[in-house]
């Protein structure tokens, strides 16, 4: 049984006459392949990488499991190859979804000019070259009541760096939407972004491999951030989950880092530890305040 | 006195009716200020670094240290304004020194178009791009016989990443220039490279300080390598040491990462870290086989 996936927050939604991915009741994402070559070499990524030795186990766990690919009816009603994935999103009531596009640069060195020209304008346009990366969606579930906040594409599109840290603290608050957008409470600050599992240490461990790692390199590539807002604020973990996705642009690292993803992996990776610096502050500022008046 | 410095690597040199650098006998360095915008954004950056109290101590050992400005008579004749910084090889002998320009992106977001296109060019026809940094300049000192091996700047500039792989070699190797040509030995790798006060060390620290400081994003800057073979020959420290120049591209951090210098720093730390672990490796086979056979 397909339906559309009702969590997407990028990308293009399946419809009357437009392609778009499926998801299925066993867990799985059909992803229809591009049909110029960003898809035959999305599929050629997930076929090296699938089989790929030197991937440590530690760090599969951040892609998506790769099934193959299928023909089947497209949501155009007309037959179309699909990539077939693990649907990252299967086991969440009301996920909360950040899509991060990383890396200063989205274009790789051997790349036909007019195809420099338009990402380096982008580039240039959004955050990814003051910051390293930029943000390409996101959804907040909020609560049954208020529904989730999803800004439209076009405001993301336009954000300037102030608006991404803005971005980054609304994505762990959840006071109700008109104070979120001036001022996030970051209350699930240290059970999403912190602790042993959280999204920060999730983020060290990828930046600890991309020192390293000289296989790949993840052109205009995509760092999600997921959590389930029920399951924090029953007292449990928040399922903080960190995943790579899009891989139309990855190309062979020949022996050298991706300096480019790495940089805009750090950038990010300090915007969040302030966060949590200031959050865990501001909670012993107000303990202090508190016993103090005590 | 001042002297024209004879192990200058890089920039122009001083001569008749040419601007250029000058050394004395106490130590100082005078670099004439460019008379563009960039002379007095250079000024400004040591100003700003001299008095930063964020800086941390052990942080400004990597740059020279700034004695301010003086209208002094240049190589040319007339007055002329200079920087006056500590001349970082005035206690060297024989130096062998390297200078590598870092980062994918040698210009600032807020440049105007005609000088955007002329450094894009310059770091997609380079290294730059590909690796995130590129060598600017290379000098290495072989022995009083053989002299110094020192590539001219076009060869240097047209370098490919295997090349820069070379010449990374072939700054801690000895051997005979000929052979050094495809075959360096390495044989200063450990000395050099390695050790707690080698230049790996140094590095490392560097990257430390990159992955928190929002103070200033170092555009164009380069990274010196220096040490006195001399002294590693006899057994002595190689007072290998590593060091920051030209900052007339040195912009405000405001608040994020300088991403693109971090991307390229940990692309050059991986190189020699590989050259390091090689050598090493290299030198244990070498001892099995040895004592295999003895």
């Amino acid at each position: 049984m397909l339906k559309i996936p009702d969590q997407q927050v990028v990308g293009h939604e399946a419809g009357v006459g437009k392609l778009g991915p499926f998801i299925d009741d066993s867990g799985r994402f059909y992803k229809p392949l591009e049909s110029d070559k960003c898809g035959s070499e999305e599929v050629a990524f997930y076929e090296s990488f699938s089989s790929n030795n030197e991937v440590p186990e530690h760090i599969r766990r951040f892609f998506p499991f790769f099934y193959g690919t299928k023909v089947m009816k497209a949501s155009t009603g007309s037959e179309h190859p699909h990539i077939v994935l693990q649907d990252i999103a299967s086991s969440s009531v009301n996920p909360s979804i950040m899509d991060i596009k990383i890396g200063a640069r989205t274009w790789a060195p051997e790349t036909f000019e007019a195809y420099v020209a338009k990402c380096l304008r982008k580039d240039r346009e959004s955050t990814s070259i003051p910051l390293g990366f930029r943000v390409s969606g996101l959804r907040v579930y909020i609560s049954d009541e208020s529904g989730i906040y999803k800004p439209d594409r076009d405001a993301i599109r336009k954000s300037s760096p102030t608006d991404v840290k803005l971005l980054l603290r609304k994505f762990i608050s959840s006071n109700p939407s008109a104070e979120m957008e001036t001022d996030p409470d970051c209350s699930l600050a240290s059970s999403v972004y912190g602790g042993p599992n959280g999204i920060l240490a999730q983020l060290l461990e990828l930046k600890a491999w991309f020192e390293d790692q000289t296989i790949y390199h993840f052109y205009a590539c995509s760092i999600l951030f997921m959590y389930e807002k029920g399951l924090a604020l029953k007292g449990a973990s928040s399922n903080a989950e960190v995943k790579l996705i899009d891989f139309a642009h990855v190309t062979e690292g020949q022996g050298i880092i991706d300096h480019n993803f790495l940089g805009g992996l750090c950038s990010l990776i300090k915007f969040i530890s302030d966060i949590l610096t200031k959050t865990t502050k501001l909670t012993v500022e107000n303990g202090q305040i508190e016993q103090e008046e005590s």
